[in-house]
């Protein structure tokens, strides 16, 4: 059971805001707060060098923590500035020639689609999307029978920004595995609103935010990349930390995952993001994935009853992205008009899904998200305030 | 006139600690802490999205901070979690092939040396290195007899991390600028300690750090690109806020120089970055650059007066970085000798900078960096602690 309380109490802001934006940057519980604050006072104190020797236990923790919600390794784990960041560290420093295939999903989010578009354009590499499903998911028949020798990389992002999809990760992991192709999943939105083992998904590079459903702090995300792998990737760009100078013309790769990193960092940051982490593994991702369904159906299921709304949620088990849009309103005007009643939600815009944008010709989407310290009656709160907008 | 006493009141660890590590990362004044745990509190109150509307004036006034701090415009400018990230964005964005020349200094950076390995491995580049005068500083006369047209690239490090050497930018700038050639300064450990205008200079791409001798948080940096040579930039890896999805098979390049960020970022450092080069620009690098100056020429003479010291300065007007070495003892000894008494001073391995310690033989040098809020006393407090070690 989650101590809903507790958490909310460790949550200033959500005994003045309905807080439904977890998607976009969810609220950082107290721990969070006191570790990255406590870490700039050290600097402070001591200086910047002296604070990351002093903290250099718990620094190094942080890679444990990552590693402990994936199920891998710390010497698997790169901390970055973003999830961006890492999943560019990765792509980039795969090697594609003319007519190597990126396989991908309708619903690939906009940052990954132009780096695809860069590369493309660069090496001859073709990007094909792998159609999806009639229930919205990623069609694994379909990617299957897609599979051929020039298929390079499967790149998908695993729960797509715009909406409550889950695309079949394991079940697109497997058939990466069968077929020895190299498998990017961007974890996103994934990561701290469900269980994550890359494992039992069977990816081989995993990226992922410290800011959204991890509740950690904005300018923080981690890569993952299996350890066979990485050792065969040169980063697309190295520094020293990366890549010891080892004599005047050489350079020495890091054997582990932090050949992705670079040497300066925002020491705070990564405390922070660790905090966050071990906040949720405390709790439990079980408990907080049926916690999330929970409260992302009952929003679904209110708002669906009310006239002139449209749920745009793909996929038969939708997760904690509850998208709709409404007759007579603009998504921006819903934010903006829910904000001013102390109602925090986002909107998401067709060009950052663009192709999924196309094929189900979305206008602009209201996204609520609610995480396990939401309540039921703040649930109840959107809906109603919703209702109460039809009737304005 | 500096009053010392209003910024030292600023920098509260001044009171308990000799400073002398600035070349490292020097003490934030209390606007710049302030800054960042202001933001986080804002954050924790309102989420992550909210908190950066509401201080988007502030935050896009951080461009023009950096802007005015080297006489460039705004839109030259492009923030980034560190200066390697920014030096490299710069340097992995131009194109390279087989044969063509990339000229640097003896003292060049570890981390730009190693990329500048990478990329010639890559692309049949030729990396050479221009030599120095006697006096240390890059022989401007020797580069200019090395131009032809293979040569693609000057990319110097300013002031070297390993000591006092402060390299002619502005003498290589006018060769640059005559013959037609990129010129990236690596300006890490300058900004904040001198006087830095890249019209002056002649750089078309300046990279920097905001913990150094601005006072700034740990992962911060920023890059400078000339608005001419920017645009024909293409990034080394790009994301949507870089270069928005336009239409399914293509993206569009920003226009400034934000086309060498990610969309994602820490937004509290970035407030203590601007207010880090506000304090700077407040109190005026004129007088920043003399008093730096006077109180590192004070330490050098007084070490120099020790039995045992030597100097491993080099440059006829050495800047905020005093190097040295004593005999009997290791540089980290020392180091932690004067940390068990109050004083903060760093060292520089010789794999930081691999070219210039093996022509000079080096070894492990002790690194001291006074900065405008150090005293004389604590200047002197030095060269008698070090005194009091001969005796020992």
């Amino acid at each position: 059971m989650i101590d809903i309380d507790r958490i909310r109490a460790d949550t200033p802001a959500t005994s003045r805001l309905t807080y439904l934006h977890n998607a976009g940057a969810a609220l950082m519980p107290s721990p969070v707060v006191a570790a990255m604050k406590q870490h700039i006072d050290l600097e402070a104190e001591i200086g910047g060098y002296a604070a990351a020797d002093r903290e250099a236990g718990r620094l190094d923790a942080v890679y444990g923590s990552v590693a402990r919600l994936l199920n891998a390794a710390p010497d698997e784990i790169a901390l970055m500035e973003n999830a961006t960041v890492a999943w560019q560290m990765a792509f980039y420093a795969l090697p594609f020639r003319a007519g190597d295939r990126i396989l991908t999903a309708e619903a690939e989010y906009a940052a990954n689609y132009v780096a695809f578009l860069q590369v493309a354009k660069r090496t001859g590499a073709v990007i094909e999307v792998v159609p999806s499903e009639s229930s919205g998911e990623l069609d694994v028949g379909a990617l299957e029978r897609m599979i051929d020798a020039r298929v390079k990389l499967i790149a998908i992002t695993w729960v797509p920004t715009n909406g409550g999809l889950v695309n079949p990760a394991a079940a697109i992991g497997k058939i990466a595995r069968t077929h020895g192709i190299p498998y990017l999943l961007d974890a996103c939105q994934a990561v701290g609103q469900m269980q994550v083992d890359v494992e039992a998904i069977g990816c081989d590079m995993l990226s992922a935010t410290g800011r959204k459903f991890l509740r950690g702090p904005r300018g923080t995300g981690f890569l993952y990349v299996r350890r066979e792998l990485l050792q065969q990737l040169e980063p697309p760009m190295i520094d020293h930390f990366a890549a010891p100078w080892v004599s005047r013309d050489h350079y020495q790769l890091r054997d582990d995952a932090r050949r992705f990193e670079t040497w300066e960092n925002n020491y705070a940051a990564r405390l922070g993001l660790g905090a966050a982490i071990d906040y949720t593994l405390a709790i439990g991702l079980g408990p907080i994935q049926r916690r999330c369904r929970l409260l992302a159906d009952r929003l679904r299921n209110g708002l669906a009853a009310i006239s002139g709304i449209t749920i745009r949620d793909l996929g038969r088990t939708p997760g904690a992205i509850v998208s709709f849009t409404m007759e007579g309103f603009e998504a921006d005007a819903i934010v903006t008009i829910a904000a001013a009643a102390g109602i925090v939600i986002g909107a998401s815009d067709p060009s950052s899904t663009r192709i999924d944008a196309e094929v189900r010709a979305l206008p602009v989407v209201v996204r609520a998200s609610p995480h396990y310290y939401n309540t039921e009656a703040e649930i109840d709160r959107l809906i109603a305030h919703v209702a109460g907008l039809v009737s304005r």
